[in-house]
């Protein structure tokens, strides 16, 4: 299945009208909470989904919506826009520009096309299934990481995992260089240009992941859930995304012990 | 102790020199780390070093600095300027763009002046003992706090605590609404601005806190170590900020407890 240039095209304009509903509501005025008796950050991604749903119901009536905060509006040709207006709202409500609008085209149930655009620093990551993926326009490409052991890991934070899944988080934690907490979708972005190598979560919702794998893997990266298996609208939530494709099997390996392996 | 116009008109000239040596190294090609045998961090943080350093040889030869990557030169005045050109290298080297440069000047082992710097963003906070703390030149208020189950709370990463503080900032992160994680610096900036309230970490050197306090103080807010004294060059580097400072107290005494409370 080939994706079409105008899908590409509605895709961005989907993230434009996203980022001009938030943008009022980001850093807003200390008052602003007590006065609309909603946080600035419920406003924002409600305004920004209504815009994109706005735009969709107008121009592609027959695909369907999944939406963080609207819900599902089904569709009649197998084609799903999945929306999260604001991925990491405590970013968002700490005044931290690094969280995102993420945008996916799935059709019939895996992912085709992603953006993640975070509407503050104008920064715009676009891949496609068979397309090379761009950062602004230019392309972007995961780097080589010989070793787990050279691998900067990231994670939004451990108390997103179950217990199980802490434990085995744990593993690959000691494995690698370095981790760093934090993030969100913004993580993943990062791994696709090439500044960071592995990220790892889970309990993450379609909406939440949706938009993740067609940017990793066009640019030359891989994404999964902890079985190794690739990510559709039906995975579990458990995710990996690698810039350096040769490190998923050790990966899951690691990640594969959910009990204690402390003497 | 009045703070000169002219001590903060230099600090915005270390600042400046500091941004303008980091820039290049941020998101740098993949290449550049195996190239030059050095991390782009590390050539960052010594070429914002040296830049910063070299201004104050020439220009302010009787005060000393304490740098995070070149040491401490005395001074013969009772003054230092203190200097962490890189404060949260994780999130450099992870390509995020919230990590900042640090510039204090401590006289007589009070930081009466400091600067948070964001290079990339090209964000600027800047406090003065007396003053009102500034962002970008505008003023910066921290918000009110009516109690603790309302504060967004903001911690680097819990494994920079030793095991009795981190059961200690167990206490706290049950009693408030919500805890984000990663940030280094730009957390006290965030709460500075009013878009955080409370900040606590442990095991921070001089580099590391010096510049926070004015900031903080001079937008409307308390900075203590974890026994409620004000921060001097002697802190032991545990240290809270806290945008309305009526919550201050009870924060210390939630911090108070670093033995197991749990069943």
């Amino acid at each position: 299945m080939r994706v079409a240039d105008d899908d590409i095209a509605f895709a961005h304009r989907l993230a434009d009208a996203a980022g001009l509903a938030i943008r009022p509501y980001f850093r807003a005025p200390h008052g602003l909470e007590i006065k609309s008796d909603e946080s600035p950050v419920t406003l924002a991604d409600r305004a920004a989904e209504q815009a994109m749903r706005a735009l969709i119901e107008a121009e592609r009536p027959e695909d369907g919506i999944v939406g963080e905060e609207f819900g599902v509006r089904a569709g009649t040709n197998g084609r799903q826009w999945v929306l999260d207006p604001i991925d990491g709202t405590r970013a968002f409500i700490s005044g931290r520009p690094i969280f995102g609008t993420l945008i996916a085209l799935v059709v019939e149930r895996w992912p085709m096309i992603g953006v993640i655009d975070q509407p503050i620093a104008r920064e715009r990551w676009t891949g496609a299934v068979g397309r090379a993926t761009t950062f602004n326009g230019a392309p972007a490409t995961t780097r080589a990481c010989a070793t787990l052991g050279d691998a900067l890991l990231a994670t939004t934070s451990p108390a997103l995992f179950d217990d199980g899944q802490l434990h085995a988080f744990e593993h690959l934690d000691a494995a690698a260089r370095s981790t760093v907490l934090g993030g969100d979708c913004y993580n993943y972005a990062c791994v696709a240009s090439g500044w960071l190598d592995v990220v790892v979560e889970a309990g993450l919702k379609l909406h939440d992941f949706a938009a993740l794998a067609p940017i990793v893997e066009g640019a030359g990266g891989r994404m999964c859930d902890w079985q190794g298996d690739p990510l559709t609208a039906d995975s579990p939530g458990e995710v990996i995304a690698a810039g350096d494709p040769a490190r998923v099997d050790e990966i899951i390996e690691l990640l594969a012990c959910r009990g204690h392996s402390h003497g």
